[in-house]
């Protein structure tokens, strides 16, 4: 597979932004994530050979339905822009996009740019555009935390989980989150204070859910062996992308994610790794279940252990592999369009950092009915069996 | 450049189908064009590896924000699907995305499908919804026509192209419609009918406007050389995309559309063939005047001869080429998200009935601010440079 490095990357500051606008936060993140690119390696403005947008809903959240084209703009010589969308899994796709037109040879260099500016739109307006992502069950009136909590309450049934495991996942993330300077909420969390909280969908409750955020991510990618002054540069080694039915009601399991298990199937065999050998993962937790049902999905942890693991440590530092560094949705926030492209952009951070030489990313859209996994090495990292 | 072959087509009936839903649409699409490939070339289901949904709007016309989940759930093996939307010329981007992942190698065969069902929503949201597909000057309260109208105005001025230019464009395009079986109006207009319409934004009215319609198309694009009943199937030779800035105010020209002028450029030079060779083009005519801009920047008559080629018949049967055989946006409709996938559909099926050997698809996104050409040929057509 053609090696293709991150050289540039950029996260914007996530939160409910009252003083910025859409274009502000997809400015931030293009300009930066070029300017790093363009200083590390040589290249100019003239090289960005296209513009990979994903975005979920900003026609409804901000009254702008061509974002594309916004982004196109900042480039003297207008590359080709499309956007991408796949519900949450937005991000992830745009990435598997954008690599499939590096791969194809027609573009050398492009640029990834994730927006959302959520809070345009009133609260119960955002339930209503998140809701949508699904299908049948949303003429039930179902909403997200309805359709999380059928699968937490399967995941508690068949395996024991605990309401103290799901609040473990959202302390830990927390506490990650303190020492990200763009998450959302960089505060910890007690056991208690979560599984306190006001009851949202049964069992989960407030401090069970990742937050409504603006916020905005870029990464440049490039086909091209171009000489980086940074010697830690990031790679994609492997890709993945799996499906299931939109309808919790179509699907063959509760207790797993069988998007993220193709997914994950697909990218370990194209990376030539095992889940063992993964030291970070930035992992789909839009609920605090979520991200006990990825850790098992992705093979971190045998089915029906995620939930003791987060109890026992193994998903932190010092454990065996750290989901979520960045604070995850939960903590770091989830701005929609914007965190599969906060996933690579904060674990290509981390290698360059020399916090980490393997890691994973695993973005779902749709309850579960989309799932892309990126693995990421540090160039040239030695053991691999590529 | 690799050939991409179109194995399998199909298009809806366009039109305001009360009765029929986006489900409905995408499934008829879908399930007709992937058994006509499977018919032709012996491929199965399990074949089709992946999914490229067109849409602009689904999220806001019918509440559905996961529309490519849809249409992955159509196979039993869940082929990864992602929606690709670049606002009236989604469609146009969703066939160079997927087509650049059929070069990257990871796929060889998939599917492209267009929808758009817009009669859920009332005129006045579809009008906004398609609005806000601009930028600063949809903050002054300017809708589509209105921009169109300023383009037209402008052309007028430095060309003298005439009311009845305009009404000439409507007249043909409604008397190809009527050849058409899937179009939305099949009943010829006159000059007179169409001059004295309704004035929309001076000097368009209602009958240079295309509808608003709903409908999908769809088509199965392949990378193998499978063996194909069909002798005439259409291959793809060249493809551009090109931008300008969302906003008008911020262009070179207002006489005609730099990205149409870029896109073109570019198919044409990767096809090796010029705009004289073209025989037949689907050309986006959302309005009378967007036609007349494009058969002058795709390269067919000279800048500022466009209004009156058609009135001397320069764009019809008989003439050096027959632009919209559809009937084109005007008469054939405008399924926003379906139209791109259309053009190529229906200039495949009329390489297949040897209606043409060379043809092109012109699709424009935001009045003007993406534009994608593709360029097609009948299979092992001689003559090329290529």
């Amino acid at each position: 597979m053609m090696n293709i490095s991150i050289i540039g990357h950029h996260i914007t500051k996530f939160g409910e932004l009252w003083d910025r606008s859409l274009q502000d936060l997809l400015t931030e993140a293009l300009q930066n994530s070029v300017n790093q690119a363009f200083e590390r390696t040589g290249l100019k403005p003239g090289d960005i050979d296209a513009i990979f947008v994903s975005n979920k809903a900003s026609g409804s959240f901000n009254h702008q339905r061509h974002v594309s084209a916004l982004a196109s703009e900042h480039f003297d010589h207008f590359p080709p822009a499309i956007r991408v969308e796949a519900a949450c899994a937005s991000g992830g796709v745009a990435i598997m996009s954008a690599c499939q037109a590096l791969r194809s040879g027609q573009y050398k260099t492009v640029l990834v740019v994730g927006v959302e500016k959520m809070t345009d739109a009133s609260a119960a307006e955002t339930t209503q555009i998140l809701a949508s992502a699904a299908n049948m069950e949303l003429e039930y009136g179902s909403t997200f935390p309805g359709l999380y909590a059928l699968l937490a309450q399967a995941h508690m049934t068949a395996f024991g989980t605990s309401r103290e495991n799901l609040s473990a996942v959202a302390v830990k993330n927390h506490r990650h989150a303190v020492s990200n300077p763009t998450a959302q909420f960089r505060r910890e969390m007690t056991l208690e204070q979560v599984s306190n909280s006001a009851l949202v969908a049964d069992p989960l409750r407030i401090l069970d859910c990742s937050p409504i955020s603006d916020g905005a991510a870029a990464v440049v990618l490039t086909s091209q062996d171009v000489s980086d002054r940074q010697s830690t540069t990031a790679t994609i080694i492997g890709q993945g992308q799996g499906q299931d039915s939109l309808d919790l009601a179509s699907r063959a399991s509760f207790t797993e994610l069988a998007a993220t298990v193709r997914a994950a199937k697909e990218a370990y065999t194209q990376a030539g790794v095992a889940a063992k050998d993964i030291q970070m993962a930035e992992v789909h937790d839009c609920f605090t279940i979520a991200e006990i049902l990825a850790s098992e999905d992705l093979g971190f942890v045998p089915k029906g252990a995620g939930g003791e693991a987060v109890i026992a440590g193994k998903t932190t530092y010092g454990g065996a592999v750290v989901i979520n560094p960045s604070g995850g949705l939960k903590a770091c926030g989830h701005p929609v369009g914007a965190t599969g492209v906060k996933q690579l952009a904060y674990l290509a951070s981390m290698i360059e950092k020399g916090a980490c030489e393997l890691g994973l990313t695993h973005n779902v859209g749709g309850s579960g009915a989309t799932a892309v996994v990126n693995i990421l090495a540090k160039k040239g990292k030695k053991g691999l069996s590529r």
